[in-house]
């Protein structure tokens, strides 16, 4: 079975990227006209079938660049069942675009709990009448850490089936140093997490070296984001916070590790929603978004 | 609009009752004639279909005994869409037995996220052609505070429309030592989290003189759970992992608080699968297990 890190490692040199292109479905953003022409039935199925529709749109436009997509779980979430039917068919339009697919839940939970979550992440629930479910067929999931340890190894586990993890770190939000940057027992709090993912990551190595097992570590905290790097020599960092919410790519060069710089930055609103800058067609304007991103970043990820 | 606090408060008073019944369902803890039975059409419907019709007649069976309902999502997600649908279905049913229900998703994320996240439970997503959607209608949600204030305060927002928190502190896993017992600049960082829920729940206290931002503390930590008790005095306390994991009627006397307790005490496997060690119908077996641990609680709560 291919490690989760060496398909990401292979994707990201097969593109030259490090782009993560985030999918964060929201109908407000959208062009009124895409939304209107779609109302149907109205109701749930009918957002979730726009949703879907435009996630659809926008992975075809950013494939040539971009090495993976990471859908934002709660947007789908709040369209119930329709809602989480059109994940799944995002991660399916995604696979056949070629590209992995960090879910984004941020899930943690522990024993019996956290596997139920595994399997409705990764699949593998059992049936009535043998078999098991699908799940959303993620690659690889956002992990919370607060539970310990045990709430991240039934993610973990999978890394032998081909999956990933992110585990936070330290985030992008304002509210991020209220608890993640004090110090805990002489180290920062998200240090300690990241003490945690290099445990748990070290049995899960790839052929490019890179561990299955990585971090989120956003990229308004530049310091913050380098000694999550100095913690996990080898991890793969997923890096929101870049342009809306004021990450600089110039600092991101500390970060580069291994053959394949190691670490995507994830755009979302950028990307999705260009048109709303750039104006014209809203899948003309992700593409264009991407490809900016893409090269801005070349020149980082190879240093 | 009554608030949670009072919700619950008069839910523990009119059925003289600290119990929480925990909703996990596994289809491999049900009498597999009650599973094989409804195979059906197979696959994830029919797991779905299952696992609602189970949680529906312990429903049933409990509501004379429990003051609340906990479904835990993770197990309806694993099944997709059909899983999702049973988890509202369950909801509902919970509601028509004159139940309040807390579904324990463990969510936490920030901004446009985590306001999606809260739409997703309690309602209120933005429909194509108007109207908002009906969300899973929990009455309250459990919330991991990893990412800091700015991701507890998208759903303590939906306070002032009769909705609660519980944020997790101490909980009751193994694992939970590993971060949230250590020293947090002088400070365990539970009490921490204890201390951001003080100050987030200040503003939303109901006529009980209870807040509707409460706080998950796990029962198998007596010493921890008094101590989130100390740092929360007018908090409702959900207390996980009593029974099967450890915890003791005798380690609650000291978080007694106000005039309903305070807090209430879940349990899950102990009550949905009571059937395995007391034999017989699988419902009455629920409610027995339900009433016994109400009457072991009762004189707890009135100390």
């Amino acid at each position: 079975m291919k490690h989760f890190s060496d398909v990401l490692a292979d994707a990201v040199q097969a593109k030259g990227s490090l782009v993560c292109a985030g999918l964060d479905p929201d109908l407000g953003q959208m062009p009124p006209e895409f939304v209107a022409a779609r109302v149907g039935g109205g109701g749930e199925p009918a957002a979730a079938a726009c949703i879907e529709r435009y996630c659809g749109e926008i992975i075809a436009a950013v494939a040539p660049f971009a090495a993976v997509v990471k859908p934002q779980a709660a947007f789908f979430e709040q369209y119930g069942a329709a809602g989480w039917a059109a994940l799944r068919a995002v991660v399916h339009c995604a696979h056949e675009h070629g590209l992995p697919v960090i879910v984004d839940a941020k899930r943690g939970d522990i024993s019996s709990t956290g596997r139920a979550y595994a399997r409705a992440l990764f699949g593998g629930a059992a049936l009535p009448g043998g078999g098991t479910g699908a799940g959303l067929g993620a690659d690889a999931v956002t992990v919370s850490p607060y539970l310990g340890d045990d709430s991240v190894t039934p993610f973990s586990e999978y890394c032998g089936a081909g999956k990933g993890v992110f585990v936070l770190t330290r985030t992008s939000n304002p509210g991020a140093a209220r608890l993640q940057e004090r110090d805990l027992d002489g180290r920062p709090l998200y240090l300690r997490v990241a003490d945690l993912i290099a445990e748990l990551g070290r049995e899960w190595v790839g052929e490019h070296g890179y561990s299955d097992v990585g971090a989120v570590a956003g990229a308004t905290a530049p310091a913050a984001l380098e000694a999550v790097r100095a913690a996990l020599p080898n991890a793969f960092l997923l890096v929101p916070g870049y342009g809306v919410q004021g990450g600089r790519a110039e600092d991101l060069a500390g970060i580069v590790a291994g053959d394949a710089g190691g670490f995507v930055v994830n755009a979302s609103r950028s990307i999705m929603y260009a048109w709303r800058v750039k104006g014209g067609d809203h899948a003309r304007a992700a593409a264009a978004a991407a490809e900016e991103m893409r090269d801005m970043l070349a020149g980082v990820g190879r240093r």
